[in-house]
């Protein structure tokens, strides 16, 4: 259970039922997801997420399929089971295939077990990192 | 200053020796960093990473610059300063342009965001996620 | 489910039920949460942490009320789903508005995104937060 | 050393500069800190966060020095070191007391202590709890 | 529910089935836990992962029991509930007491707090530390 | 730097004074780390603090190197440098040999790298495992 109800459509100020409007027709389904029902409470936040996610969720010099690869990584190092089950979804829905979601968890659980090695060893960074950044 | 001495090329044993000259044959450069050198200590871990690093990160269903994107992904969430330098440098000499790690960036920010609201909320999970799985 | 049983008020030990005593009395409610019963186990760390929480949580320089959504947004990051029900229940006890609640979740939002983009790109503290430091 | 170059006032694009003038007047203060100079490659992401920023971390139903402590709470969790360094510098020139501070460091090692103590026991959610919810 | 299905013993693919095979003979027993069904889909990552954790987590200089244990404290701090779950229960099946259980959860707390109280306060590691190591 | 001074001998109260006469008394020892110089502007916490992580810390069903390596363990997963480094210090002082901080590093890597897969499948807990417990 959240810890702010889920307004249902007919319980949204206008403000509200505007983002959800836009999220219908920039997703070309009726389904609004949870998320959003939660957030709906504060329209302030509500709208400045949806344009901002909007934008940078969209096809840019990374493909969307990538954008919601990162997603699922980020949201897995967090623990965020909500946005873990969101996001992969929507990985699938913009083509993730079986065996890219294969690779996306292997190198999600590499990535886990080297930040565990370096943290415990405490391994300065190489010169020749820095270098080559800027 | 590392848990660990960072271990040079005189002081390995003949099977951390061996892991060290495989790292440069497949990367086709002298440069060791610290990390191995680190791990250097334990040759069975030494061994067992590097075998299935080399793997994972290969490239397959994703991109290695995708792969190096999701690590930088994952260590951003985690913390970890060394990971960040050392796939941010490796996702650049694999072809990272200055947009594609803008929009990295800016999709992890989202990701942190929206990890924090989604559980400050408690947004249980839409049933149309889990129905999409499987 | 607990990976210890939840010990219900008969099967308390004397020392734990002391502390259920000043649990009860300090809240003026019978009302003991989970929390509670499974570190009842321990009556050592039983009474060393509500004796400490008792003290840390109690008005002082920053008001209850405070101390309660700094207990939530901690719990957030660390994505303790328990603590996130109970310090919100706490909060609104003590008095935090529904504008209040929604200020709290935009605040979490926005530091977990400056969080995640300033480790991405691993910014140097500059000199003057530390000059004003001390 | 940042992931991106830390760009001085001369190396600005015109959208930037609008951005850095901006929060030099809200400021009150010629001093632009590191974070949105790292972030100025970037002019799309830097002027959604700056603008988001001004208006969640204005005074509302919070105060601005509690907000502050609220950021400095999740960065400590997220480990951020830039972030705590840069908010308790925030917190104090908002007006922040050193017996405050030291209430907020409690709070925080109170509820990190608790987080971990409720997840290692894996405790059920109250339905007391949930029930206060909605 | 998962995002990859549970495979069941007649949907493994023979690398699958072999590992599966191993998992019984190692342990001497029928039962197979749920994470080895949903990583499963991944011949690659199955056998990785089930080679190298039989490896770690047999006995060596540690324990066993002190393995399990190492695990719990790792994947608490995580927030990952499944491994809890299934690595308290491993322990117990180690031998772990009842108080060893709860000095394990004592400290686990304590660190967690530390943890906060020192990265709040952000305190400079003494060269003591530093020169004891190597 | 520390967001708090670090208090020099001649610069505590009496109260502050006597937990350090008593960590120098426990320890044997003249040295007092920067943590407790850091923390010695709020007596309170200091007094708590150190009384519970004497006890904590103490022999008891766990050794001490054991509690000092679950300590290394908690430290690695919330990224915390300082306690890294002290708490490794701590270990080897009361006896953990190379080998053991070998398997301490390789098990805290294990854990990751399978927190992080079980997490991004979204692995449901086993009525097994639940069934254990109690």
């Amino acid at each position: 259970m959240a810890t702010r109800t889920l307004l249902q459509d007919d319980a949204l100020d206008p403000r509200a039922q505007a983002v959800f409007d836009d999220i219908r027709a920039t997703r070309g389904s009726d389904f609004v997801n949870n998320f959003w029902r939660a957030l709906a409470h504060d329209p302030d936040t509500l709208e400045a997420l949806w344009s901002r996610l909007k934008t940078v969720m969209a096809p840019g010099a990374l493909d969307p399929v990538v954008k919601e690869m990162l997603y699922v990584a980020v949201s897995t190092a967090n623990g965020c089971s909500y946005c873990i089950h969101s996001h992969t979804a929507a990985a699938k829905a913009r083509g993730m295939t079986e065996a890219q979601h294969d690779e996306l968890i292997a190198v999600i659980g590499m990535a886990m077990m080297t930040n565990g090695l370096v943290t415990a060893l405490q391994v300065p960074v190489d010169p020749a990192f820095k270098a080559s950044e800027g």
